[in-house]
């Protein structure tokens, strides 16, 4: 089977039916079908050939998508600000900001009675554009979009979607490369640490701001899921329904070290300069180790020996030099320089304290998760992948045990997947099914027991 | 239970017998015993009262010793060179060393005929300093003084144990912050790249030096369990019993890829100037970001858990800055800081490096495991550990199967153990009993069936 072959399986539905251009509703889900096949088929050895893999698909936490079509076409990034010196957002710190502006997309139509919106949180490095594409030419569909648009399990054509970066982050909303109104400079390490409370504090003033009183779900994996459990703890009255994927309710010790060592690796490069560095020159080699760091965490064992195994890159022997010798070494200097590109070292160091302080037992509990979900009122769909191990299953576990113990609805799977953490922004039927049964059943819910479409 | 009693176990054996001082041997196995029970008790999380641990073992791939008294007594490191310009030293890349020095210890007595010598073979960041202690107040024993010993499983009342810093390595032997003999410079990244095969073919010149023609066993564990391999297969007539600990027959893709981060924040450093900076300051901060990826690695999601939880470290609520909030941050900041003042940043590119090029298949056996060990004739005690995610079980499995495939004798375990890969370095019965029963058994066959001792 050679490379053509892959690119025609990529481009047609498992009926044989093609799939390029913008296909309709069935055609395209077809489509994500065969890419979740060829995944299946690349993770049983089904796609190698003479130990070479045949098709590669890029992964990470906040993946490149699969050169899918999307279906939800052009949209559109735009800016919500509040907050004043006289009425400032005062933060978990006890610190304030006096102007905060959160960078947010929607889709779909918010429909009459206000009962079909969804908040999708993005995880650690992720942005706004959750899905669709920025202009007709744009290569690069949204980091969802697999998940998101008319027809998809996140179905555009039924819901209303918001999606908004996070405080602390660096794709358009408030964060430390921001300009610090006191001094006209960018914050740097001036910026107060934000927590995960903070983020959904703001993002329920872009809620209110869209005169959304309660919303249908929401929807989150990874650091997105913490934020998906801070909403159904922390506003209750305010979330019918809440999908946390591939989540934790507080990070391990492990989880810990690893951002410890991408934050020291960002600290150790002379140009982060105490994170004032705007000015000078940014610390692009300790931003791409720390990246390097974290993507390893987001694949497994398993996928990184079907994806890589030990195969040489661009080479037929060892170099004997310290060159990127195997496949993985080069795939992550790429990925490390690729993430320097787009994102602001600064915020990394922000984004991952926030994750590493985030503790919905202590913060909502007085150290008890089952306290900690008592205050809340939704259902749940907590879902958990068997190759995850920065947030392994058992920590799914527990946080199910508590809601059940509060008496919650809750349903909960661990899905079977060999990639790792990543698998919850990869194709998966499964997935796919279990998010659009549940939101299904919570928009009848919503809607008093009947269906609003 | 309080600190004073956890000291007091550590004082005293099971039946309450005190063994501080010289102990018999007897009383230090006992000793061990019940070191070994209190990090059992650890790991069951009995020692532990309100969230606290009571006692914490400082772990590492490269592990303080727990503070038992050493029974070797004073050990002393001598040095064994070879090599000239006119016969070099030729590795395996095809380049030449014209000097070799191998810095090396001994500990027991070679008998008349030879047949009780043991290599040793030391991890990663090791030396040869295995057992013993340098002077009667030196407060620090070698790397595995709980295994060598008198009365120890690897006893010295038995048997010969030798043990060499590796090629490559920064302890004594010849490595790249070695004299250049051709610029009267250290080597940095001129010196040349070595394999596992060059290190065990420098041992095998210290052996032949040492008069000695057969082993009775060749034992490490790690990287230390990759040279057991090489010796086992490269030098079948020299090896009458191998055994492999918590070792791999080759890295994994995820097992690069964290030897590549490690290699990639050492030379993100600009102190490290291309390998160039013995004379103007050495890339500490890369490589201890270095280091601290790697100690995660060495430890398990599990003791790291037990260990550190989410305890925070000299304060009681968060900081809301970047210094260190909680005690595995700190724990590794310290662990970071502390390879710095004994290690060498380019020691660590080569010998990573080593450590990624191993393929015994490849280098023995023409792309297949089996095909490799049919080349061996020794006997095989393979051992792996149930939570070691950087050389996981099914690694072993592979290597025990090929050697079964062979008809070799081949003993396999895999010990129950919540460390990590670490746990090879820690008391550990189950392994003491067999590292016991194995040299018994390889020293009848040397014997040709009868006790030598």
């Amino acid at each position: 089977m050679g490379d053509a072959r892959v690119e025609g399986l990529r481009r047609r539905n498992h009926l044989g039916e093609k799939i390029t251009g913008r296909g309709t509703t069935r055609e395209i889900q077809s489509a994500h079908h065969a890419c979740a096949r060829i995944l299946n088929m690349l993770a049983s050895g089904a796609l190698t050939r003479g130990g070479t893999c045949l098709i590669s698909p890029v992964m990470s936490e906040y993946i490149d998508n699969l050169d899918t079509d999307s279906s939800l076409g052009v949209v559109e990034r735009r800016e919500f600000s509040f907050g004043s010196t006289e009425e400032p957002l005062v933060l978990e710190s006890g610190r304030t900001l006096s102007s905060v502006t959160l960078a947010y997309e929607t889709y779909g139509q918010l429909n009459a009675d206000k009962s079909n919106a969804i908040v999708v949180c993005h995880a650690l490095t992720g942005d706004s554009h959750a899905a669709g594409v920025y202009s007709e030419d744009d290569p690069k569909p949204g980091w969802w979009d697999i998940m998101v648009g008319p027809g998809k399990p996140i179905d555009t054509d039924k819901y209303f979607v918001i999606c908004s970066n996070v405080i602390g982050g660096c794709m358009g909303s408030t964060g430390p490369a921001s300009t610090n109104p006191e001094t006209g400079r960018p914050y740097g390490a001036d910026f107060p640490v934000v927590t995960i409370g903070d983020m959904v504090r703001c993002q329920r003033r872009l809620v209110d701001h869209l005169g959304i009183d309660k919303l249908l779900a929401v929807i989150g994996g990874s650091v997105g899921g913490m934020q998906v459990l801070e909403w159904a703890v922390r506003y209750p009255e305010r979330v019918c329904a809440a999908m946390p994927l591939a989540t934790t309710a507080k990070h391990s010790a492990q989880a810990i070290a690893f951002n410890e060592v991408a934050r020291q690796a960002i600290m150790a490069d002379p140009t982060w300069n105490s994170g004032d560095y705007y000015e000078t020159g940014r610390p692009e080699h300790g931003l791409a180790v720390a990246r390097m760091v974290g993507h390893i965490t987001y694949l497994s064992d398993e996928s990184m020996r079907h994806k890589f195994d030990r195969r040489l890159q661009d080479r037929g022997e060892l170099s004997f030099d310290f060159e990127a010798d195997f496949q993985v070494e080069s795939y992550l200097r790429y990925q490390g320089n690729k993430f320097v590109e787009r994102f602001d070292a600064n915020s990394f160091l922000y984004l991952t304290k926030a994750a590493d302080y985030f503790n919905l037992e202590n913060e909502h509990g007085d150290g008890s998760l089952m306290a900690a979900f008592s205050r809340s009122k939704c259902r749940y769909l907590v879902v958990s992948f068997t190759s995850d191990w920065l947030y392994p299953t058992y920590q799914s576990k527990e946080m199910v045990k508590a809601m059940k113990k509060n008496g919650l609805d809750v349903s909960f799977c661990e899905i079977e997947a060999p990639w790792g953490h990543d698998a919850f922004l990869l194709p998966n039927e499964r997935l796919n099914s279990l998010m659009r049964g549940f939101l299904e059943r919570a928009a009848m819910e919503m809607n008093g027991g009947s269906h609003a479409f």
